[in-house]
């Protein structure tokens, strides 16, 4: 059995998944490890919403601008932030809810995130392969609506897990050194910009990136290709609408 | 070696620690494998603040409530979202950074308690105890403050970690059913609330909580004395003051 730091520190998110399923149990398994999880005073103010059925994977496919990875993995996990039970519980035991404010829905959000992460990590230790999808704030209006999440529930991150059938190379980090700070935020000069990047920058597949998208520098394919701010702005307004059409602006 | 299942089964949340420290190499060890976990696009959009200097944990404390774990633990980490280091390196490059918006705050904040939960994975593999503190977001204008973090920062959560000097009960969950649905949300009904919360009511534990808090139902002990509506729409105000002023709320 691999060291588990091993597992950690080798690991690669998994897009493409062979045929086999992840059988109920095992599944299970991994969603009770996800269940120990530190959330806010034993609230667990956060839903996990599983999608197997092929029919529902075409559905929820487009919502992801169509990431192959959705209808290809046997098992997509959407995890919720959700005051929703909760509340329930709340109002049959004579006790009068106040979560239908902002700070209510990213306490939610922090559970359910600290639940996804430790079932991917669980799902890794068996084998697994997982990835993120980004695309579930983008299109949360729309997710809602298929998944039928009720007004207090908002979807936070999906994940797709599967065996993996590829091993693809491990991307590179920041060193360390860039992202940490001791005791106080220490801001970055030009010079300490310059440091952190340049093995990034430097990167074949880096290059060729900038290459492909006939652009002059790799943050310009961030900036101009990949997360726009035209898209940020426009996703935005979104999250904020769902966000006070599920009950979480309240003041 | 425990296996690594029994690790996520078994933890629990550990808040008193012994006076051992943990050396830099091991907390780097630590901080490694979680920058390991996954990140948007890998932009990296989180810092993490390293606090182990006695004043500075003084500092710290009032602004966690004066929890004892701050000023106990030998580290206390505060993982926050960063598009600051990610905007200086763009124009630099002469690319132009859209990230002044909610959906980039969100990005960040997602990334930041990924790496927070597989440094906390991380630690708990190797015998250390961890608590998060649900603070951070409460009184994040005043972490900004004392951690010096600069317009694009924001604090997502807090962890101390240390040597655990206790064995505390393992806390109860919900059965797994109550959290979990299949292809759609099922909404609860009364009889799937009083099954679920039933366990969670019946302990010993909880009618302590609800005799020592003077109130009738363990639910009225969380929405009238640890998570109260005025506090919740007090600190919402403050947090998306925090977002604005940190630069996340243009259009």
């Amino acid at each position: 059995m691999a060291k588990f730091s091993d597992i950690l520190l080798d690991r690669r998110t998994i897009r493409k998944y062979s045929s086999e399923n992840i059988d109920d149990k095992l599944l299970n398994e991994l969603l009770v490890m996800g269940c120990r999880a530190s959330t806010t005073g034993n609230m667990q103010v956060y839903s996990i919403i599983i999608t197997r059925d092929e029919q529902m994977k075409k559905e929820l496919s487009p919502l992801h601008f169509n990431q192959k990875m959705i209808t290809e993995a046997p098992v997509a996990l959407t995890f919720c932030a959700d005051f929703n039970r909760f509340n329930k519980w709340c109002l049959l035991r004579n006790a009068e809810p106040g979560y239908d404010n902002f700070l209510s829905f990213f306490t939610g959000a922090i559970d359910a995130l600290l639940v996804a992460q430790t079932v991917c990590i669980a799902a890794e230790s068996k084998g697994l392969g997982i990835c993120y999808l980004g695309t579930t704030t983008y299109n949360a209006h729309k997710i809602i609506n298929l998944l039928k999440l009720p007004k207090g529930v908002i979807p936070v991150t999906t994940v797709t897990i599967g065996w993996p059938s590829e091993k693809p190379e491990q991307v590179d980090r920041l060193p360390l050194e860039a992202v940490i700070h001791k005791e106080t935020y220490s801001d970055y000069s030009v010079e300490d910009i310059e440091k952190y990047y340049k093995a990034k920058e430097e990167r074949k597949d880096s290059q060729q990136f900038v290459n492909e998208n006939n652009k002059e520098t790799l943050a310009q394919v961030f900036t101009d290709v990949r997360y726009k701010k035209e898209d940020n702005v426009y996703f935005s307004k979104i999250l904020l609408e769902v966000l006070k059409d599920q009950g979480f602006m309240e003041q």
